[in-house]
């Protein structure tokens, strides 16, 4: 039988887009409260034997989590042969360690909670820092998609004479895969106790003409991007294209970004957002169907 | 040591009160959130060896839920002799049966999730319908505390030449404690699958010129109540009082029921509400101090 996809909470394009390349239906549920903020939630779908994938976003997860529980218990009970999770942005990556002492170690707390509702995780870019795996906190099989090929296609087609700055050493990882073709920089952050963010550069010497191409793997805060642009300004370089692939923009930070006289703002399609134009679903649907394949 | 009790998320009135009692510390914790709505969570205190209490509001659980086992967990982590959960209204008590195919069995989910995270659970008259206790869906030990001795101290003092009446036949199980020294009558209550609700009365006879009581474990949409209420006032009994355990009072019913000529709304504390009138912290309080008394 096709595999079920469900869009979890709400309908997604990308969802949509996957559904079609895997040949997979959508699958149906019923979600609504009660007076004292209670989830009543029915699933409409037959999933008995059935590939399902719960296709959901992890931006903001707190609010939905115990529905998304809910949801796989019920496919399990219901018979479901697999339930995966496709979280093209997954949260909680953050805390990948204990600073203070006291502090939640959330990412270890969420990802074994995920690990107990779903037969696999399949994700884009997680934001892996001092982890080098996400095997290291999650207990089920994971699928890392990596979006490099796809910004690497985007900015083949649509910059001209590009060179790209990851704006710290984290980026590192990702930027040198997309810049196997294009020169680049990477330049170094210091994190200040107070919040306060401050920039090392290179020498940019005979890349000065050349259009600069910021990439991130998030954009939070906005602070770093911020003055990676503010920088290129006030050195006469020419307007800059930021490249993001999960588009969080708290605080208004792309509002602020747009007036800066940035040439583009452009992310992938992991969390909905205006800036979207690199479409992740080609590659998560065709990793889909291969570890399907793999483990059927 | 002392025992530790977090009020969590938030202080409140009957935290304090049970810390008195109990002689407890109060736990500190701070909390608060990335731009992309992920928990930052530090506990302050220290929590090594010490019985921890959590006393939460499962009122609207949903938002809250993930931030619960982030603090659960980091108390498991600093070691924590016992991590009880306070939860005076028990949510998740409804659907305790697959009605419709395909629905969440929440009571089930909400109740292993719970059991995972805690030493024991302690709250007050929870919803028992089909279920005959807890101890069938949590693996955990839990205390169920009785508000009937309370709500007869309450009536005792407030109201003059009482009856008691229980809405419907759920009602029975605490109506009849209660009533030991006052005499009741329990109503017959249909629901239609349009969700409209239909009463049937028993005959009053000689109640008819005492104080009518109306008790229910919740309000929630207030169509029980406002029903019986009508009932009275069309049959030309006195004024009632409206008793209820778990203030929920969703879709404006309080405000509904307060114009309805009632002569009182009184609840208990375990939701806070401004007809909370019930305190059920000395209760709680001996129960938990037993309980940790027992299992030392």
């Amino acid at each position: 039988m096709n595999s079920l996809v469900f869009d979890f909470p709400t309908s997604s394009p990308l969802g949509d887009e996957i559904r079609e390349l895997m040949g997979a239906d959508k699958g149906k549920v019923v979600l609504r409260y009660f007076p004292d903020g209670e989830t009543y939630l029915r699933v409409e779908s037959h999933v008995k034997n059935r590939d399902v994938i719960i296709n959901t976003s992890l931006f903001h997860p707190n609010d939905m989590f115990l529905n998304l529980f809910f949801l796989a218990d019920t496919l399990r009970l219901q018979g479901a042969k697999t339930i995966g999770l496709l979280a093209p942005y997954l949260a909680y990556m953050r805390q990948d360690k204990v600073f203070l002492p006291g502090e939640a170690l959330t990412s270890v707390t969420f990802a074994k909670l995920l690990s107990q509702y779903f037969s696999y995780l399949i994700t884009v870019e997680p934001h892996l820092h001092r982890y080098h795996s996400l095997a290291e906190i999650y207990s089920i099989p994971t699928i890392v998609v990596k979006a490099a090929p796809l910004i690497t296609k985007w900015i083949r087609k649509n910059v001209t004479d590009p060179f790209l700055i990851g704006p710290d050493e984290e980026s590192n990882q990702w930027v040198k895969e997309i810049a196997a073709e294009f020169p680049y920089i990477i330049l170094k952050k210091i994190r200040h106790k107070d919040g306060r963010v401050e920039i090392t550069w290179p020498e940019i010497g005979n890349l000065k003409n050349k259009v600069p191409v910021l990439v991130d793997d998030i954009i939070s805060s906005g602070e770093t991007m911020f003055q990676a642009v503010q920088y290129l300004k006030n050195h006469g370089m020419k307007a800059p294209f930021c490249i993001v692939i999960h588009p969080i923009f708290g605080r208004e930070s792309y509002q602020k970004l747009q007036t800066m006289g940035v040439k583009a703002i452009v992310s992938c399609n992991s969390i909905p957002h205006p800036s979207n134009q690199i479409d992740l679903s080609p590659l998560l649907a065709r990793e889909i169907i291969k570890f399907l394949r793999i483990n059927a």
